[in-house]
């Protein structure tokens, strides 16, 4: 009997641990993601756009005008999440790779090392799994708590800072592009997201797509 | 007294309905997509998607291998979110516009005869705005109670076959497309999506976005 409950006590906990790590909202809409994009071939000249919701709410093959732009974001998403299901574009060796993740992090309280040291397995993933591709690390955005909208981003500034000055080591050390997206995100000599840009301090509207797109078109064509 | 209190009651209650409305991230969402689409243009060659989550959830231009194919779909939109925000489609005049929209007011109790009339003003508008735009209704998809996700969709299908019907009868009257999704979705002989193509009995994985473009790739580009 005291075994049959502590066996049992054991798988409710691995149970709870591996549910709680996943929302089932979350986990439901990433697994659907997942399988769209399993089923979506990405080949040798692909320009893939891998992030959160802030890739996934944007049009950017429409915003870039160019049909190998492609876009591999989902909603929620984590520097985990998309470690977990980057082979399937891996395999097909596209030609540029841009990265925009880790906010979702940063508001779970993820400590500056942790999410250093998740990134960097993540790219080292992509450079032994597809040397081929050209790798594009953008900085996270900043956000604006004006807005008032997030309480788990409440105060995170430094860290955002940090794991911006983190990265683009990270990416100096290993010979990757970083992109700093704060000259044409951010409000001037400031940590926060122009208001113009954003409706809730994080996420973009279309002046916001449309700077971000500017910002960055140089780098997927040259 | 009385009056003040007779007025503050009178406020709550209007700010409350209109607020009940739009669940607040909902509201965030649709207007950072609606910011979004104001700010991409539409031109006549276009074909629009426009739609709730089903639509937003799939990457279209890429499924379909076109850049005049743009995706219009909103999470959590319903008739009347898709009324609202129509204008700056039909006024790019679009060459076609398929309509996926409608399990969302099913989920909210919306009566059979307020699902038609909704849908009728809308297809009106379009039919009005921009008669240069070739309309397709499709048929709200079957749903799969099987999976048990959905509260607000038990029982509901006799309610969509109806609305299905009454969808068919408009566009019969109005020289309109319909395009009925059901034998490309639906179990044969049965009210029920595959279970191959959902995870969670509304919403489609890659097979299931497969399927669906397969079956109305020949409305595209006829």
């Amino acid at each position: 009997m005291k075994r049959i409950a502590f066996i049992a006590t054991g798988c409710f906990f691995v149970a709870f641990n591996i549910l709680s790590a996943f929302p089932a909202e979350r986990s439901e809409y990433w697994r659907q993601r997942v399988s769209l994009f399993e089923s979506l071939p990405v080949n040798s000249t692909d320009i893939i756009f891998i992030g959160n919701s802030i890739t996934d709410g944007g049009e950017l093959t429409e915003l870039f005008n160019d049909l190998r732009v492609k876009n591999r974001g989902i909603n929620s998403d984590d520097i985990d999440g998309v470690t977990d299901r980057i082979d399937c574009i891996l395999a097909g060796r596209p030609a540029k790779i841009f990265l925009l993740i880790g906010i979702n992090d940063v508001s779970h309280n993820v400590s500056l090392s942790s999410l250093l040291s998740k990134y960097e397995t993540l790219i080292n993933i992509i450079c032994e799994q597809s040397p081929e591709s050209k790798l594009y690390v953008q900085s996270v955005m900043p956000i604006n708590n004006d807005f008032n909208r997030y309480k788990n981003l409440r105060g995170k500034e430094d860290l955002i800072n940090s794991f911006n000055s983190g990265l683009q080591e990270l990416a100096s050390q290993k010979g990757i592009v970083y992109i700093d997206l704060w000259p044409a995100l951010a409000v001037a000599d400031s940590d926060k997201l122009d208001p113009r840009y954003t409706n809730d301090g994080l996420h973009l509207t279309g002046e916001g797509y449309l700077a971000w797109a500017n910002h960055i078109k140089p780098y997927l064509f040259e």
